[in-house]
């Protein structure tokens, strides 16, 4: 990557430093390209240390690595969840969705090949990080709802609704991140309200809560 | 399966029959059981042949049975969608839908299987064919709404719909098909609707082909 000076290989890292380092490398490159199209040997020259370094850290290999790169996307993905819960809902909302986007953005072809399946790094563990995410954004939008414990229909509504977002984002990056990003933020927003609107109209239990929401305009 | 009166191995069928009554073996299996748990040995079972007579018109195993079966499948479920272009519109898109959930039904766990991601017969073959179904789908509603060169927004609209459907689906099997598929019938409809009237708000070419739909109520 940096021909005139390369990172020696066996610069004194603590172990935890030098795993942080190569799964950094990793992230970066899974990010934008296919799992397909990344190799031990770029994760290696991309971190500036030797194959075997990285096998002695990731003795799985390239399914590991992606394993270990894809946990902490997780992690990231998490944060942007991260939302005050003070103030009108929307809004709320709207930051989350902008950091989402973002993240979205910056693991562009990464975040396309892992929801899209068919990957050969594909597991059921791979699967279950996924479903992690999936069950903490719900997790977080119930909380901003007020509510401990979602009866099954506004359970479904918000599921189903984060897997919009996610084919929102599918399609948005296969479009060339048409419309622009405020735009999208905007219309998803409104799409949940419509939506919880369309549920409380057929469940008193989503109405009482829809009812009591801090007031939003 | 049948102890007292095995199907001969060798009854004189045509080499398409033959085929054909491995497949129907095949899709059975593998609409109530995970691919995973599904072997050549059972589908010779069901069928009632030999399992090197099922290697002979499946070369490729279990993997070339598995999307054999699956492109039979979505054949079928590309049939759900046929409805006439006539009458209001909402009432048709129920009906459409009904024929799908029947289909959800009758392929759970296979369905649950497929769609969750993360199985070993996983490939980019058999997301080919799901994502065909999905694009095949989206086309019938183009059509039902009268539009023959979908903007990009009602476009993202109807595939975001489209996901939303397939992400009920799952739940609503994880759940034990509650609420009653009549009533989650009418409910995707109403999404449908509303998510339609929220990008009309904000895109004139939908909210001029939602102008000029055939009555609904």
């Amino acid at each position: 990557m940096t021909p005139q000076a390369p990172t020696p290989a066996y610069r004194r890292l603590s172990v935890e430093e030098r795993r942080g380092q190569l799964l950094a490398a990793a992230l970066s490159l899974f990010a934008h390209r296919a799992p397909e199209d990344v190799s031990l040997d770029d994760v290696a020259e991309a971190a500036g240390v030797s194959r075997p370094l990285v096998y002695r850290y990731f003795p799985g290999g390239k399914q590991q690595l992606y394993e270990a790169a894809l946990g902490s996307a997780a992690e990231q993905l998490r944060q942007c969840f991260d939302e005050p819960r003070q103030g009108p809902l929307l809004p709320r909302l709207a930051r989350a969705l902008d950091r989402y986007l973002t993240f979205v953005v910056e693991h562009d072809a990464g975040f396309s090949a892992l929801l899209q399946g068919g990957s050969v790094v594909e597991t059921s563990r791979t699967t279950a990080i996924v479903d992690g995410v999936r069950r903490d954004a719900a997790r977080h939008i119930y909380s901003h709802l007020g509510v401990t414990e979602p009866g099954p229909r506004l359970r479904m509504t918000v599921r189903i609704w984060i897997t919009a977002v996610e084919a929102a984002s599918l399609i948005w990056l296969d479009e060339d991140k048409q419309p622009p990003a405020g735009e999208l933020r905007d219309w998803l927003v409104e799409q949940f309200t419509a939506v919880l609107a369309v549920t409380a109209g057929r469940d008193p239990e989503t109405a009482a809560v829809v009812g009591s929401l801090p007031g939003d305009d």
